[in-house]
């Protein structure tokens, strides 16, 4: 058992009452001007400023004080929707998507999301593995200390449960906390095309039994959108998924208001995913259902899309959450920094409303909030120190990271 | 006299035709698919594809061979427009601005522009170095190899004089080419206030004639904007510069049409820089004049403006640079590889084009493009190493620099 003591720090951390911070609260951080924290085996044992906590503690006992010397030290960020495992980039599709070719163009050329399959399929496990760690990694240095990683280049069976021993083993095998979903239901593929129906059967009748007993996904994720699956066939996949164990996310309401953030209230889903096109009203009903939305500003930015409702969210008393998304097609970024700088320029979020979207809500939208996502006793000692005065130099120093250092359960890790 | 190759490099390049690439040249790159270069003491001897040039040259002469093994390189990047020689960060204004404070309730509680004027005179040539160096290396580790830095803090003759000095030693001290700008005129200091022709005879009776004395300055640059200088004044400065010297470059058109650009092609300006509210008459003018239109995303994107409209001045046979802007306050990044992704996903530019954009014309708008800014024959050897299989891959990879490596004059500098 090592003990540490961290001193001198410029503390920002939201505040954790037991659920996602909504409305007012999303923006309320708690601020220790000379802050300190007793980082006890990896975990938060006190918190405080730090003349309260050196008067709490046996000073005797410490094997080591770090002099933060006035440092901004954050939660590490929490990651909540990533595609990060996958084989290969798709840069020569980024110049066709940017001169203007039509998503079905692509698709005809070979590209789009069933390349992604088709690479995934053809990987061995270790291949898939190192080129996944590479970007794990990459996040890592941007600040990242958990992140929920998606299966759905498999759309096979075998494929599907490969995704999953992979993203497994990234967290086995990396410092990071990584939360696996299946998204079995991430696109119809080629071999069922036009029989999207049929692939549903498979999902609910082999893969979400084979996934249970596999025991690895923690959720099931599924992509309602027109031209992909139906709100009838999310609600079935997701039903199956919960009568399985699974806890359940929806990819909703992307490009066209489907219903998807309805029927994630009605699920009692963790969270619903995009949100650009979800209404008024089924916003609400997520308000109301406890869903976290997860907005993924470096998608609609990487597409040239309008962004989501953030300001309208926040103020309708909905939580919002931030992610990266990162995936080979519309989102190949790892950077959190980046997202929060989207969030606060383009989405008029404050960047305490920012913060607190990727961390602690971040941390509830992946079922991770009891041990991460803020700085309170009992929590894992994640935490960044920045190169800035506050939270606010995430946005400020745009395009570029102001993270200094990563430790994750109070060990250094960048 | 070392000699060094570097082999099985994937080339990327503009075209140096003898003026800045405009209309369809300036998407038009030089690829050698396995490139070599030969570096002879910092310059480029030789250039073609990997046999070729081992065809041409004794390969008992040379001191190193480094296989790229099929790594993407293209030239080092040129940022042609800094305020990067400041002494304080103004990150609080940021999160008032963010808020939507208006810019004039920022001036009157102390921020802005004449903040950083304070922090400015008061700040030692040596403290003011330190602050700046920091900035300067960190563009270096983005990929920036050459830079142009204004003065223009200091409003005083003796402070303007001295940011200067601290300018030009920055190129002395650091590993980069760095080109100095007077820019006295870039606002009416506070002693001044309502008196802005006074001020105007102090910039061309004292300080230009200082400046010039002084022997570092290459440029003199002017801020012509509602508000601060008239077209009228910034064209008695500018030709009081002409004749004492320097080049001359406006910041013209950036939030009212005042007619900026078109006093740029009358001056024979190396370049007109921002032009967000410029008219397509006077963009013309530029073009027939030679003006390089340098364009700041990033300060477009800090700002939540609309961008300028590159498609468009492109397209109208102007040739268009990309600058980061880096100040304190309406753009702090110090990152070309960001203001290429905004330049590709928000105004519509080619990757190839804002290859160009931040290379080849660049350097022309800093009257550089003698030396650097391309890979070709006799210029320095300023090259980078990318994570990618083309310069696409800048946008590609949202808000994470796929900068691997930075060759400044052949020499590892990251």
């Amino acid at each position: 058992m090592t003990t540490r003591l961290f001193k001198n720090a410029r503390i920002f951390t939201p505040v954790d009452a037991g659920a996602p911070a909504a409305g007012k609260d999303q923006g309320n951080l708690r601020i220790l001007e000379q802050g300190a924290l007793v980082v006890e085996n990896g975990l938060i044992a006190d918190l405080g400023e730090t003349d309260a906590v050196r008067g709490r503690i046996d000073m005797g006992m410490l094997d080591e004080v770090v002099d933060c010397r006035g440092r901004t030290v954050i939660p590490g960020f929490v990651d909540p929707h990533t595609h990060l495992c996958f084989a290969a980039l798709r840069e020569a599709e980024f110049d066709l998507r940017m001169a203007g070719t039509p998503y079905l163009d692509i698709l005809k050329q070979g590209g789009g999301i069933l390349s992604s399959v088709r690479a995934v399929r053809a990987a061995s496990e270790d291949d898939l593995f190192e080129t996944s760690e590479r970007h794990v990694l990459a996040a890592m240095r941007l600040g990242t200390t958990t992140l929920e990683i998606k299966s759905g280049y498999g759309l096979d069976t075998e494929t599907e449960l490969r995704m999953l021993r992979v993203i497994d083993r990234m967290g086995r095998e990396t410092p990071l906390d990584v939360v696996p979903t299946f998204l079995g239901a991430h696109a119809v593929p080629e071999e069922y095309r036009g029989r999207a129906d049929a692939f549903v059967d498979l999902v609910v009748g082999e893969m979400i039994p084979a996934v249970r007993d596999q025991g690895i996904a923690r959720y099931c994720d599924v992509f309602c959108e027109e031209g992909v699956f139906s709100i009838d066939q999310g609600r079935r996949i997701l039903a199956a998924a919960r009568e399985a164990g699974l806890g359940v996310k929806i990819h909703a309401d992307e490009v066209h208001d489907l219903g998807g953030a309805g029927l994630a209230a009605a699920m009692g889903a963790a969270s619903a995913d995009h949100l650009l096109a979800a209404s008024d009203g089924n916003l609400l009903q997520m308000a109301e259902g406890g869903v976290t939305a997860v907005l993924l500003p470096a998608t609609a930015y990487s597409l040239r899309k309008p962004y989501a409702r953030a300001r309208h969210m926040i103020d309708a008393g909905l939580p919002v959450a931030l992610a990266t998304d990162c995936n080979p097609g519309s989102s190949y970024t790892e950077s959190m920094p980046f997202v929060i700088g989207l969030a606060v320029i383009n989405m008029a979020m404050t960047p305490a409303e920012a913060l607190t979207a990727a961390t602690l809500n971040a941390a509830y939208a992946v079922g991770m909030a009891k041990t991460v996502g803020s700085l309170d006793s009992g929590k894992q000692a994640d935490f960044l120190f920045l190169d800035g005065d506050s939270p606010t130099i995430l946005a400020y120093h745009a395009g570029v990271s102001p993270v200094a250092a990563v430790f994750k359960r109070g060990a250094r890790v960048f």
